[in-house]
């Protein structure tokens, strides 16, 4: 019976384990997350995609909040003139940068670059602001989006425009913004992991793949049903890179003028490629109750009979009113199988059935989107046992993606234990540090240096690229 | 004593009667709601700026949502080929478009247009999704931020970008797209009357004075201090003038293929400009206490002295976790009388005090932003009390920019009273419907038609500007 119900349903939808990377499309537009904008390489936020950004979005701004940062709004447009005052920076942007030459009839004096990221606008900002010591830090953020032109795209993973927030904070002290750094990155950390069920590698990056501009950049890298490594967002210590050619200087306590110390640090619309790659399934999405606009959703079965709606939409507005976000279907275009699939592909973590035998014993049935389970739960304290039920979910998909991670992930000791490691999974091994053994890596076996875990408990003394002695532990995989 | 304070205060601001203009740029900038941006005509939102955007945001969304919107994310560049599809709407729009030529090094096939608007988008989308009247109505709204190339700028009036949000709808019968068009224009005076305190005349906008492609555009105009009008918010009927070129058909419940009828709306950060130009004063800002970022602050008085600071400090917590948006000032570094400055400067509607004599006496000073008036509230029940001066300060705003308005709106009968009325405030005059007239007003006034109330109770029947019979009931004033 799921059997056959599973071949109904699958055949719109490509197996994981056939490829991939057709599945992802399969699965983004047939749940009606995105579609493809009329200029190559845009995307559009469908109302379901857009919903789940929205619900991100208020995650991580309360956290931002209330570790004392403001947002801010920042004009889109730059002048080349300020692109080009950090060296490092431009290099890395410049390639990708979409300017606008025309405004209306007039041919303009300089170039403007739709913003590809922010640090020039917000330090050219913060000269202006910055006075003294006591004006800092200055903890700002803007959630906007920024235009890359990339050549070749994918929703939420890269295209030439995206959604994001950025902050850029700027402090009195090298330890401070150093502080702030990883702050930041916990935060991330964080909701990745108890908002999204997405276990994540915290760690520096090397110098080869830190930031244009940055003087050490710290990432969390995700892993996906295939492997592969997503890096999931990524927070910068810029020191005075940008500050010194900005001029964001300020007196300090003793009088002298001293450049401030900055960061900066960033999550994009791809969390939402990151949940999908963690979660997703043969029958669609899958979202953890924490982040699903929709956290249930209660179906009337056999609708036309007596009772049947009305008692539905009771339970439906008795969840509702206790917070919950539930959606009451009661479409009686379709069958309630073409419903079960539906709300399975759109990946909605709880069903509640509610039916004239349901109503007649004072129950619901309800079905797990993670474990696909079905049980009875009386009417009598519905509302908490749904609620408890929801963070059982949320669990079990964390639990669920860290075990498919612990499997994937391999401690390596020697170049071909590294090279299996990679097909598949991540590989933990030593490296001497040396950018020509990233080099390598990358040309022989499509894998990179994702980042180096805090806990640099050695599992070895020699690169596991080159034989020579090596110090640094790293995680190395494809990645997106 | 009051007038001192004043003196020492009114030294930084320009007074409103003397330079209305200079008034309103010393109270945006010394408020700290804004600065400009490098690239000529454009606007940063600073923190406080920022939050007042939010606050209307989320005022905004919510009914948006509870009247079936759902949000979505377009792209922000768009071919210039589809800006060409509808003839008026690129005419009214071409001359202020930025145009994106490259992308990074290679120059673009085609021109893009970074977003005026966003009909000719929504449209191609609306296009590619609509297959029949069963997917009707789609609702979507976007908050974004987009770019018209102004060459005379004011930041919230006037800017080459600002931030907004537009509606765009599409629907089965011209009849639901009528309604639609008139329930946002009343979502947009419910908001503005009963949280930004600001009163507006809606109505439906001249021939001439309509939106690029509309059929019918409807507003709310509000007026400013100085007499003029600001255009809050409007509301567009398109009918099939959209759909038409861009080929957004539907197969009807009589199975024929169908134009639908299509909507949009905005309102954006204009709205902060409205809120400075109605309720500000020579102190600087006053803002309502339903849109104020901080609706309370509580300070301390004479802080260095025992238990001030604690017990100050509990007041302000109780009153957050009651759910008011409260700041508590514990800065040592300024006087108290900074602090009652600055925020008056920043209109926070209640000013709460607290020293050791009001502890003392088990009671706290209460000075209300609006009216100056001081009042003792005793420390029991002081969440309860302090609602509901909150909601008095909020209706005694609304009824000064009433009584304002009222006092500076004239019903005119000939065109030397219309003369009179329009320099200062508003006229409501009957109008023949001529857009020669409209040009005479313009040309010899500098006032145009802001629109004409839905109460078209005659006040004549001759056109105030012509002389001729006329049936339109119209307000005309000079506007920002």
């Amino acid at each position: 019976m799921a059997k056959k119900k599973d071949q109904e349903f699958v055949q719109h939808i490509t197996p994981r384990n056939e490829d991939f990377s057709q599945w992802y499309t399969d699965v983004i537009l047939q749940a009606n997350l995105v579609d493809y904008g009329p200029v190559r390489g845009t995307m559009v936020l469908k109302p379901y995609g857009n919903a789940i950004w929205e619900r991100i979005r208020q995650e991580l701004d309360q956290r931002f909040k209330a570790t004392g940062h403001e947002n801010v709004s920042m004009p889109m447009l730059i002048p080349e003139s300020l692109l080009l005052k950090e060296a490092e920076h431009v290099e890395g942007f410049a390639p990708e940068v979409a300017w606008v030459t025309q405004g209306g009839d007039e041919t303009l004096p300089e170039r403007l670059a739709i913003r590809p990221t922010s640090e020039t606008i917000f330090c050219t900002m913060y000269a202006k602001w910055l006075q003294s010591w006591r004006d800092l830090p200055m903890k700002y953020n803007q959630w906007c989006s920024v235009m890359r032109w990339e050549k070749s795209t994918r929703p939420f993973l890269r295209t030439s425009e995206f959604w994001w927030q950025e902050g850029h904070t700027i402090h009195e002290t090298a330890e401070e913004a150093q502080e702030e750094t990883l702050l930041m990155l916990d935060v991330y950390r964080e909701v990745a992991e108890s908002v999204l069920a997405i276990p994540v590698y915290i760690g520096k990056k090397s110098e080869r793949e830190k930031f244009a501009g940055a003087r050490a950049t710290y990432s969390m890298e995700a892993m996906m049903q295939d492997g592969k490594a997503l890096q999931a967002g990524t927070t910068h210590n810029f020191g005075t890179n940008f500050s010194e050619p900005f001029e964001v200087r300020f007196l300090s306590r003793e009088g002298k003028l001293e450049y401030a110390h900055e960061t900066s640090w960033g999550v994009s619309t791809r969390l939402i490629g990151a949940i999908i790659m963690t979660h997703g399934d043969e029958r669609g999405l899958r979202l953890p109750p924490n982040i699903a606009p929709i956290q249930a959703v209660v179906l009337p079965i056999a609708q036309h009979k007596e009772g049947v709606l009305e008692g539905a939409k009771k339970i439906a507005d008795q969840l509702s009113a206790a917070g919950l976000r539930v959606k009451f279907d009661d479409r009686d275009t379709v069958s309630p199988g073409w419903k079960f699939n539906e709300w399975e592909l759109k990946g909605v973590p709880v069903r509640v059935e509610v039916g004239p035998r349901d109503l007649e014993a004072g129950q619901v049935t309800v079905a797990r989107r993670d474990t696909f389970e079905k049980l009875t739960l009386p009417m009598e304290g519905l509302t908490e046992a749904l609620a408890a039920l929801l963070q059982d979910v949320q669990r079990t998909m964390f639990e669920q993606a860290m075990a498919f991670r612990e499997e994937h992930t391999a401690v390596v000791h020697t170049y071909d234990e590294l090279k299996a490691a990679v097909n598949g999974g991540f590989a933990l091994g030593m490296w001497c540090g040396d950018d020509k053994c990233e080099e390598k890596v990358k040309a022989e076996l499509s894998a990179t240096t994702r980042n180096m875990p805090f806990d640099q408990t050695s599992c070895g003394d020699t690169c596991v690229v080159c034989g020579k002695k090596a110090d640094k532990v790293m995680y190395f995989a494809k990645a997106y």
